[in-house]
């Protein structure tokens, strides 16, 4: 953001203010200039996700009471005004507070207001518009300045995570914070192709996108398993190729709105030439092998393949994009491009013969001419096109968006090449991986090679929530919080890294985030409740929360759910994709094996005596629920697993010999207990319970340590 | 249902089957016979609710496997069809079983399929259709008859409650179920006026009621606080009356629809001519007195009202409710007249002048005259009238449906004089009443007085979910599991009052209505994390399982909130109308009085002790979060309660002498936490100590009991 902007309208606006306010406040705007110059890591303890790029506590702190009020100065627009209420609703729901609303907040910038809110002008919804904004609290005032309403939007979240509470009740600490993006493409993939996710599963998740400042939902809207858009010109995509799941247009419609709302773009995906198996049950004509087509119930790569021999594709494609450009305004329409399988392609004696005509060596040859042909028609509709990175091939032309899901390597090439791209490899919200992958993969990694200019071509990165395995029950606890770590890696500076400070974070801001409905939290519990046909789930939370669905590609593999239509509401469904208490854990054993923690031995010894017991308890359950009886050997295992760790800090405790033989068997046996994947999930203590035994095995012998 | 029927079908039925099969069938039928006779009590520990007219163990169970497979037998049509897709998707859910789902459910009567289901014809949503049914499970097939679809609705629904675990697996114990309402009309009334309910809320409900066999949403549309339907003939009322917030028309269409594929009539009401400010807003000159209007923020009765002398208003009224007759398929429109204040009519020279002018001495006969034209209009428009108990005035047409809501003793004067009839009164959810209350107050009681005939008057009853005090957040917990026992009085048999089992069930229902995304279980821990602004909310949970919101109008006219922009985030709506754990301590202290229970006694020493202990383990709580602050004499409240109550079961197990003012001490120090009502909640627990405390004085002095 421009300082200047900022100064100057403050100072404008300090011309209306009391003299004892104005001097208050020109201290605390000298302090920020030199915080500005600083490290950024003044942060200290506040609860602030993503980090901004520059804040600086200034002492002191602003009282909220039910006397607080918020004004808008000057014409912020519709747009801030409803982030506005908005923000007062929140604000009033987390606190409690009676806040007069009627008329608050309120447009006519009253001097008196509490909060006071402007910006210079409507903000664009397009890759590159400043999103910065300057917060300042002081004792008597708060000030959010920005050079956009899209800035406002972004300030409103960081002054709501500022609210904390205290003796006096909640108050706003005195802060000047500087903040803008690092990134200016920080998106989320929602796949509503595989599973239909309902119009107000996408409403609640744009909300918790704007909550950490995401600012693009990348909607795959067709897929084999089904074509999730009603088009008035070609009825029978959706009719014949959704199951009837499908968004009408006035619900795109509105998503569209609600999301600008919130200052996020909608980018539509339309995944062309494979992925397409549901375009071609109404139209099997168009596809690379005669029909007749179904929606697909199975996963994995098809073979369906679009003709790009056959010239009623293109002028198809064009009106059906030409109609799709009615409904999206973004400037960007994806055009997928990924995975797609020649053999049918090598099948058609008319694409042979095409491709020889056309001088085109290769399916990947063919593949390019098909993507140019469809940048040409995009280009007529006024839109620029993305797509996933086989799509970039030589003679592709400069103005396209490569999105990387296979590797950094791509992104890098094609940034030389002089293309902009995307990253997505890291950030596949479907294979279960912690936070901390996540949160620790930059699409600038520190020593990328490229040169400045390249690397202004990195545009952001965007999360991919494939819908393979997940239902609207259990997307939520896919997406979040794990994609605030993402959101963060996007938007703040390259040196924001310490995984221990972003995971204490990431717990408050995934409480706030069930405000929006997000149920990421919430829908364990009710769907072990389901699982056990009973209310009293106690021991099979504590299994749940020992427990991690398996990582990686592992359980599209391994697992047992291979069609649209099969159950996702088992146990492995029901746990989100990483434990905090067995992080804890993990954490703990370090704290253990590293000195004298009375502190972390307690915990891992209440921990493990927890784990142990509890297969005794949750017995009932797998007697009275077969659905639960696939993880009754993970419940034993874990008995079995946290028996060994006790063992094991006995031995290192009392320093008594367990022998070599003792300590081999504690390790062999866990070896056992990490094979088996039972139920799709794995026991995720056991590697910080591997490192007690292993660290027993040294130890024995050795004299007894103190710790409790 | 008619048997001869039923039994017709299925020796049709049996004609195609194997000989073996038949004759396990025969057997069974014969057994319902008797069955059919006896009282209906043999359901056992079956979780049926409502219970059915008539069920019987017949032995054996069909035992559920990915194999199972349902076929539709005939024309049952597309309704039952989709509720077949949508019971195996349930089923699936619950049992995490691998069904095959491709072609299962058929609708090609494949006489070799588990289950299979046949109707005779489509049933029509009014009242008096027949929605019986029955379900007969034998070893080797499920069989679901029913002379409508919608009676295969409602045997949908018994065959999924009917799902157990058991040591095989999943099955169905052997049963034969003859099924049918009591009662016609089994409603319930949400209120989208005072707070706007998003259609996804409606939604979930409507699965809801659908799940305990209700049949009409009564949809209270307008209100002083919101009118919530689009008009395209007068844009005025929902645009200047509901702050956004209304449903448009498709909307609405998608939601009737939405009922009627779940066999539930929607009724919508607009509520007149008082209740009506937010239609003033667009349209002050249908008003009794000059404007301007504004929407209202606050509630309770207002003096705003239609000015009946105004023709103009009939002609608006006229062809406003010809737009919603093209919305609202339904033969009945609901037009409120409740609490309609005179004052302003007192006020108006030109209404004063029109009562002289048609002879009309009071303002109940202004308003009896106001209800006949609406009623002509309403006929015009091929629609019944209903209204709440007011209208009932002499000389009111015959036709209407009278809805009791301020006693039952309106509803049978209304049936004496010919009128038909609903019981709403004891069926306010808004009051936070335990589910028992609602359980016995029946329509019909035992003694009512009337003949057959005016009995046959009193068509049902309807749960009002009045909206003054619930958010789309805390709706959903207070209307279930509590609508689900007033489902089960509309729809069971009169003898069917035992208020134990009647909880045993309702556990069991509670858990699974969870399945339909319906949050009345799991937003209580979602508020009380964002209260207290972390993960860790363990003591927060016991206290919010020891107090209960204040029953009755006491929270209107104690509380805080006196609009509709006041929060609703607080812990006393967190907390659920009733505590399971309250009733079963009071259960266990009547045991534990009673005799020598030492199970009961073990159970009331360990909820004592831990609420005892609680405040210290939530004392952080309220020193971090200001918005908990406000229960904190309540959790201290709890301790001293607990403690109170641990010292009565001293006194009376050690039998030692408590002595008379030790005693009195107690009971005194009790009814001081009865009085203040913290945070607009009570101490539930304490009426059961009192009964602790008073048995203890007496029994001091007397020998030791030998307890514990």
């Amino acid at each position: 953001m421009s300082l200047i902007f900022a100064s100057r309208w403050e100072n404008g606006y300090n011309a209306a203010m009391p003299r004892r306010q104005q001097h208050g406040r020109c201290v605390l705007i000298g302090l920020l200039w030199i915080a500005a110059g600083g490290t950024g890591s003044a942060a200290g303890t506040l609860d602030l996700l993503p980090h901004p790029a520059r804040v600086v506590e200034t002492g002191g702190r602003f009282l909220l009471d039910e006397t607080f009020t918020v004004a808008a100065v000057g014409e912020p627009g519709d747009r801030a005004r409803r982030a506005a209420v908005r923000f007062l609703d929140r604000f009033c729901g987390r606190t409690g507070l009676f806040v007069r609303r009627d008329g608050n907040p309120s447009d006519e910038g009253d001097p008196r207001a509490s909060f006071i809110y402007k910006c210079e002008r409507l903000g664009s919804l397009v890759p590159g518009e400043d999103e910065s904004y300057r917060i300042t609290v002081s004792p008597d005032r708060v000030l959010l300045v920005a050079p956009t309403d899209l800035g406002l939007l972004r300030g409103f979240e960081t002054v709501l995570q500022l609210v904390e509470g205290g003796p006096e009740g909640y108050v706003l600490p005195c802060v000047q914070v500087e903040d803008e993006p690092r990134f200016t493409w920080r998106g989320l993939l929602l796949d509503s192709g595989r599973h239909f996710l309902p119009v107000e599963v996408v409403r609640r998740n744009l909300d918790g996108m704007a909550a950490v400042k995401m600012n693009v939902l990348h909607w795959h809207l067709t897929e084999d398993q089904g074509f999730r858009v009603e088009s008035k010109l070609f009825p029978g995509l959706h009719q014949l190729g959704s199951d009837g799941l499908y968004y009408t247009q006035a619900e795109i419609r509105d998503l569209v709105a609600y999301a600008a709302d919130r200052g996020i773009r909608v980018m539509p995906e339309f995944d062309l030439p494979g992925h397409a198996t549901s375009w071609f049950a109404a139209y099997p004509e168009l596809a690379g092998a005669p029909g007749p087509y179904r929606v697909s119930r199975t996963f994995g790569v098809q073979l369906t393949v679009f003709n790009p021999a056959n010239p009623n594709v293109y002028a198809f494609l064009d009106a059906f994009l030409g109609e799709m450009t009615g409904l999206f305004p973004d400037a960007y329409v994806h055009l997928g491009g990924d995975e797609s399988n020649g053999m049918h392609w090598d099948r058609n004696p008319e694409i042979q013969e095409f491709k020889r005509e056309k001088g085109l060596a290769s399916n990947e040859e063919l593949q390019a001419y098909f993507t140019a042909r469809l940048l040409e028609i995009l280009k007529r509709h006024g839109r620029r096109m993305a797509g996933w990175e086989e799509i970039l091939q030589p003679g592709l032309s400069g103005e396209v968006v490569i999105q990387s899901w296979r590797g950094t390597g791509a992104l890098i090439a094609a940034a030389r090449k002089g293309y902009t791209g995307l990253l997505s490899h890291g950030y596949y919200l479907d294979l279960c991986q912690p936070a901390s992958d996540h949160y620790l993969n930059d699409p600038l990694p520190e020593g990328h090679g490229l040169t400045p200019e390249e690397a202004g071509r990195i545009l952001g990165g965007e999360a991919a929530m494939w819908s393979g395995l997940v239902s609207p029950e259990t997307i939520d606890s896919r997406i979040w919080p794990r994609t605030a770590a993402i959101a963060e890696r996007l938007w703040s500076r390259r040196g924001v890294r310490d995984v221990d400070d972003m995971y204490r974070r990431l717990e408050t801001v995934s409480c706030a985030l069930e405000e929006h409905g997000l149920t990421h939290l919430k829908n364990r519990d009710m769907m072990l409740r389901r699982l056990a046909g009973a209310m009293d789930i106690g021991p099979l939370c504590v299994l749940a929360e020992a427990v991690e669905p398996l990582e990686g590609y592992r359980r599209q593999s391994l697992g047992r759910v291979k069609t649209t239509l099969d159950p996702l509401t088992r146990f492995v469904d029901a746990v989100p994709p990483e434990s905090g208490l067995v992080r804890r854990f993990a954490a703990s054993v370090g704290a253990f094996l590293s000195g004298n923690d009375p502190a972390a031995s307690a915990f891992l010894r209440r921990t493990l005596e927890l784990w142990r017991d509890n297969h005794e308890s949750a017995k009932p359950h797998f007697l009275d629920a077969p659905a639960l009886r696939e993880v009754e050997p993970l419940s034993r295992g874990l008995a079995e697993a946290a028996e060994i760790g006790l063992q094991a800090m006995e031995t290192m405790i009392a320093g008594r010999k367990a022998g070599p033989s003792r300590g081999s068997g504690l390790r062999a046996a866990l070896e056992d207990l990490k094979k088996p994947f039972i139920g799709e999930l794995e026991l995720a203590a056991v590697p910080a319970i591997e490192r007690l035994a292993a660290a027993a095995e040294k130890s024995a012998g050795k004299p007894a340590r103190r710790t409790s």
